[in-house]
């Protein structure tokens, strides 16, 4: 596109980006939404994109920190790390939360594709949380099925003694990646506890991803029974490979040797930073992200990025002209990934303050990755539910100028969700979903792959929806006992 | 983000994305827009999504076709290569329409920094239309401006002589990027022309871009005096270094020379391909791209994937089960980048088919890259105006449940916005904007920063939008004359 059309569309984009803000419309919203609220989030933005931090404090976290697997060394430098992030972004109170949380050490992955007459190694990682081999080689056919719920009807003797392959493709259908995600999760998580109780030797799983690349992308597995057996990924392109030589040799053997260990559980900490609200201190609105990630990666969009909008909110709401009226809390979550224990810990820390006065007013989570901002999605079934309903539809003139039109009801989050208990309204953060799954659990989620802008714009809009939840409330703007 | 969450989202998120189409709910327009219209959009997406061609498509011409400068080898390859692509597509009819355009080689641009002691090559291109240096050095000594507008202001005596190096950011606080692009776009265009006129050698131009990268970035720029002086575009990152440079020593000469030939007129093409209406086959509804493209990089998101997104539309309307109503066209305009030659002669021929009884009844511009569909703008200017908005508010129903909730005056594009004269409802599509001026007219356009799911999610939304507009018209769908 070349320049001659922009110099006639050039005033009418200026007007739609700053004077819907400015001059309000809506006969509805304008009691409520004023004109120095437009002010405020045109700040906001002003802050995010001109002078922000959020993109250098992502670099750190990802280079100083990377691979932080609940429990381990980097999990605990990127405590200490974003705690200082919180102290120099202005929070008036920085604390350590501590958790138990499970830690587990993948070790090495070796595994090798055995054909009639040849062999090579076979791209794969382990799956979080699986079993290793004790040192030991461990050798078998493998049998193809097109996935999880196959695997449930078919008899024991057809997979005992084998290794399943479990092939099922994400649905490339759907407009939303994450619903895709959702719907073949159970092939990762369950697959090697079906196969194991009948009988098989290990299970290889597709690459929960809608990209055909040669990444494996692991994620957590669960036992529910006592056989276990390991977990692998491996990627779209080796499963492809895998799915044709067996169609073609019948007869495929695979050769894997992993060296996972279970570690017990470890201390570890949630990280959060607090800014006292103005007016009602005991009104609290938090903003979070999970600080532990999966450890083949930098953990940059899973979910370094959910970390730095959340700071970058607190940065960004601690250099406003004046102090929001409620308090907001950047809330890091230790060990989203393989137990949700941060979660958990936060969750009980919240019911005992909420019996002390200190009430849950909002809680929003961002963790889909740092792409361009969509929108929000809202819990429809918590106790909030119809008061964040009713915030999203009472705020639409404040944040479809940054284009936030996306309101969803696929909830919060794993984090945030457990603050149902507080009454809280529960909110996610919706970025563009097309290229998280590229990334996510794998070797191919690192710093370089955030686009500074997209960062950015999200820090922004999870620093407005927070700015507009810390002034107006929620039910009424009721303030808290104190 | 792990999987947990997504089991308990999983149904809500499939209702959302399926069940708002097939079930309807607002009854406005629940007589307009019919369940089978919500199926057919259905398996628009499918046949995109599932078993596409536009990634393969833009694959050849990006390789087999790269750098289409109007007039060049490979802008005559891509006439017959998109030619033969419609004829694959489907298209009842496929013709050239003869287009004389303005030819010009860029041939070797040389550029070495100076400053006392010490001399390096300045990373530049030449902006597009720039004549040469016949082979001679040119050497100068810099002078930074902070843009056209202070150039405009400066007295002569103070540039004559020099390179002017017009320094001007483009502006990090809009959402909408091509706002930004719009404001400071002057300084590429016209910066070569102002400089000239008061006896100034050359000038170099900051890259309109918001990313910090090494590439320069081209475009047009164009005369309109006789005082002809080269032009050239720096990257952003040397523009920050030759700004330091100027500020430390006060003094720095750039030497410059420059291959550039004006080439005249040549013959060359517009591409379209023609899917008859099987109710009223003399109303037309257009999508298009520019098939011309700058000869820094492939043209992949300028324009290929705008002309990928109109072949791909007309290829999936073609394998409907019924043919649509009133007749599709793809038309591939050459020349928008330095002269919009293809648009002027396709609207001379929209003006004379309606002569005949043939009426343009809406087009759809696809140029703003291949990135996530966001929305649609439309022109609210020209004579289809306020049909263009009316349709739009229609059939948002339709188009919501696929995230395409953005819409904005911004009108069509400089090739369908010719059409004004016809009455026709003008449309642009909008794809995300934060990664596009990464890429824009520089070398890193290329197949490779062209994401799959996007490219054929944006293909799916053009050809949805034109599925409806040939199916209800627009204006109450009177008929043309027969």
């Amino acid at each position: 596109m070349r320049f001659f059309s922009f110099c006639i569309i050039r005033f009418r984009v200026l007007l739609l980006a700053f004077g819907c803000l400015v001059l309000g419309s809506g006969a509805a919203q304008a009691q409520e939404f004023k004109k120095t609220d437009a002010e405020a989030i045109r700040e906001i933005y002003d802050r995010a994109l001109v002078k922000g931090a959020a993109y250098e404090n992502l670099r750190r976290l990802c280079k100083e920190a990377p691979a932080r697997l609940s429990g381990s060394a980097n999990a605990e430098k990127a405590v200490h790390l974003t705690a200082q992030m919180l102290r120099e972004a202005g929070a008036d109170t920085v604390w350590l939360q501590p958790v138990m949380v499970p830690a587990w050490e993948r070790g090495e992955t070796e595994a090798i594709l055995k054909i009639p007459g040849n062999q090579r190694p076979l791209e794969a990682v382990a799956l979080g949380g699986s079993v290793g081999t004790n040192g030991q080689w461990l050798e078998a056919e493998v049998i193809e099925l097109p996935g999880i719920e196959a695997l449930k009807l078919i008899p024991a003797d057809k997979v005992a003694g084998k290794i399943v392959f479990l092939n099922e493709p994400m649905e490339p259908r759907n407009v939303n990646t994450f619903a895709s995600y959702g719907a073949c999760g159970g092939n990762r998580v369950f697959g090697a506890d079906e196969a194991g109780k009948k009988g098989a030797v290990a299970v290889l799983v597709r690459s929960l991803t809608l990209s055909h690349d040669n990444h494996p992308h692991t994620g957590v597995m669960i036992y529910r029974s006592e056989l276990k057996i390991p977990g692998l990924a491996i990627s779209t392109v080796e499963s492809a490979r895998l799915s044709e030589l067996l169609a073609a040799s019948g007869s495929v053997r695979v050769g894997l040797r992993l060296g996972c260990r279970d570690l017990g559980m470890k201390p570890s900490y949630n990280v959060i930073g607090e800014l006292r609200g103005r007016q009602f201190p005991n009104e609290i609105v938090v903003a979070g992200g999970h600080l532990d990630s999966w450890d083949t990666g930098e953990g940059a969009h899973d979910d370094g990025a959910g970390c730095i909008h959340s700071i970058e909110a607190l940065r960004i709401l601690a250099q406003m002209p004046v102090r929001p009226k409620r308090s907001f809390r950047c809330v890091l979550f230790m060990n989203e990934e393989n137990g949700g224990m941060g979660a958990e810990a936060y969750a009980e820390y919240a019911d005992k303050e909420q019996a002390k006065g200190i009430r849950h007013v909002a809680a929003i989570e961002s963790d889909r990755g740092g792409f361009t901002p969509r929108g929000f999605s809202y819990d429809a079934q918590g106790m909030g539910g119809t008061a964040a309903k009713q915030f999203l539809d009472r705020f639409s003139e404040a944040l479809t100028p940054y284009q936030l039109q996306l309101i969803t009801t696929e909830g919060s989050g794993a984090d945030v969700g457990k603050l149902q208990s507080t009454g809280a309204a529960l909110f996610g953060f919706l970025p563009d979903s097309q290229r998280y799954f590229d990334v996510h659990h794998a070797e191919t989620d690192r710093f370089e792959n955030v686009h500074k802008r997209e960062l950015e714009l999200g820090a922004a809009a999870v620093t407005s929806l927070s700015y507009l939840l810390c002034q107006y409330g929620i039910n009424g703007s009721v303030p808290a006992k104190k």
